[in-house]
């Protein structure tokens, strides 16, 4: 969060001084309050925002909130963690915020934890590094009538000044992708799933179907890698079909390996997937994904708690690779 | 890091009480010092531990250091990352000890970043997630005299009080999972690396080598999973060999692959690996692999730094789990 110390160091003036320009006190030259006014703007500073800081007792200190141990399957789905964290440190540590974390076993553990930093660091400004819904965590944290939240990932809860959100456009990205696999000369697109019912495959089916307009719509659930029996069922029954777009790109996995159990040819069907994993990049043939930029997700939560902003709701670009699993 | 307030409140006497019963002051009485002294043993509670906290000016702050943005690859490699850090979260939360984060696009910047995490925060305790040969950042942190350090992972450094370990026993691991294969009947297992100059490769290619006794070595280096005609030259040159040890999950997935690719049978080979990832127990056939247990590995950090131990070296237990690609 810039303050007006901030202002007023970059602007070479005292915080009274930078202060009474706020104020538009005569007691300052023209020439100051222009010096503090750029600056202001440099450092998109909002006076506003400043009131209402000093109301909350805000400080410059933020949490990160991680999902829950008992969540750990769905942890380790996202090797992506890591990286939207990493973002949040790099803007943090450059606007010397200090960041800490929070976590627990249990969603109770988790808010005692979260109870007793904010009461310790007098935290109010947290990110949640997940979304989930029906979230007893947030929920709590929501409760909380000073504390501000970023949620990193698709909104459940209503978006509002204090619950605001950081995503990638899935829809926009399930489009793109189907449109992409159309335009190399696929005619008939599957798309792959494991539960349509998480927001984000959801938001890229959306996306898939929008691209297809008059042509049929190929829909396959596919749970692991084992599933040789239903593939070659849909296959059968599917001939029309020469490409897939998969939800992710381990989803994308599970189907290639499939495929080569059939003795299909590695370029038989087009393929693609979503989040650039590593191991998209090494299997065979290498697979063509979307890139959706973790690190700059992280980045864009932190701007958004540590300036001035009227922004609720930001998406971050996305990114296709090509690779060789596609024409 | 238990304090002596910690100890007075669990005895329920006043802090003064708990120190005239550290210094056996006459003043107390039996009763009253043997409550102290058992509130002591249950925190594991140490004066002289005490003392030296109070030279070092430390807190209940700890600092993780993030590997740098420019590792990205070895971040993504590692999914073990985020469940370190919940470990080290659980335990700082439970203790009451704060943790900060620091990462940086580059050395420099996390050494700037936490030149700032250390004033700001006086933060004299830190955390390595990740340790590499040479890195210009840890050397900084050894370099500051008050800092005591714990690295998760393998030592490249000299083990010392200020700069601790807590790893698996990545030798014994290799040894057991070997003998492991040998037990079940396979008779000439192989070890497929992809860089034996990473120390966690070497450490379960030497454990696989103490395992084979008068057996032969069979060794394969893969990259990636498109090295199908170095495997099918491998499996001619070394008809023998009737299983695998991968030095981790990723590594065997790509033969896995490969060797699907050459049309063998989903049990022609003996297959195993490290980690017991996610992606492990979804491929086909499932992969039995050796769980690293990298919570615990984040708890024991923790709990090196927030409790008095003379432990310099910490091991924590592996696990082999047992799937289908292995009989």
């Amino acid at each position: 969060m810039t303050t007006i110390r901030d202002v007023a160091k970059l602007a070479g003036v005292s915080p009274s001084t930078a202060s009474r320009v706020l104020h538009d006190s005569d007691m300052i030259s023209e020439a100051t309050k222009k010096k503090v006014r750029q600056a202001m703007k440099e450092l998109d500073y909002s006076p506003n925002y400043l009131a209402q800081n000093l109301a909350n007792k805000s400080n410059n200190m933020i949490g990160i909130v991680l999902p829950v141990r008992h969540d750990q399957p769905a942890l380790s789905n996202n090797p992506f963690f890591m990286q939207i964290i990493q973002g949040i440190v790099t803007v943090c540590n450059q606007r010397n915020y200090m960041v800490s974390l929070a976590t627990g076993q249990t969603d109770e553990e988790l808010i005692t934890n979260l109870t007793t930093l904010s009461k310790q660091g007098q935290i109010n400004k947290f990110i949640f590094v997940y979304s989930k819904e029906n979230d007893p965590v947030f929920d709590y944290v929501q409760k909380r009538t000073e504390a501000e939240t970023i949620v990193v990932g698709s909104p459940y809860a209503k978006v509002t000044k204090r619950a605001r959100y950081v995503n990638n456009d899935n829809v926009q990205a399930g489009k793109d992708l189907t449109n992409y696999l159309l335009k190399r000369g696929y005619q008939e697109v599957a798309y792959v799933y494991s539960n349509l019912s998480e927001v984000v495959q959801e938001d890229r089916y959306m996306g898939y179907k929008d691209a297809l307009k008059a042509k049929a719509e190929h829909l396959l659930c596919l749970e692991s890698s084992d599933q040789t029996e239903l593939v070659a069922n849909f296959l059968e029954t599917n001939p029309e079909v020469d490409a897939f777009v998969a939800c992710d790109d381990m989803t994308a996995i599970f189907l290639q390996q499939i495929l080569t159990r059939l003795g299909l040819a590695a370029n038989a069907y087009g393929l693609a997937g979503f989040n650039n994993s590593l191991i998209g990049q090494l299997v065979h043939p290498s697979l063509t994904s979307v890139e959706i930029h973790p690190y700059e997700l992280g980045m864009e939560a932190a701007k958004l708690l540590t300036q001035a902003t009227t922004k609720n709701y930001l998406l971050v670009e996305h990114t296709i690779i090509k690779r060789d699993s596609t024409k």
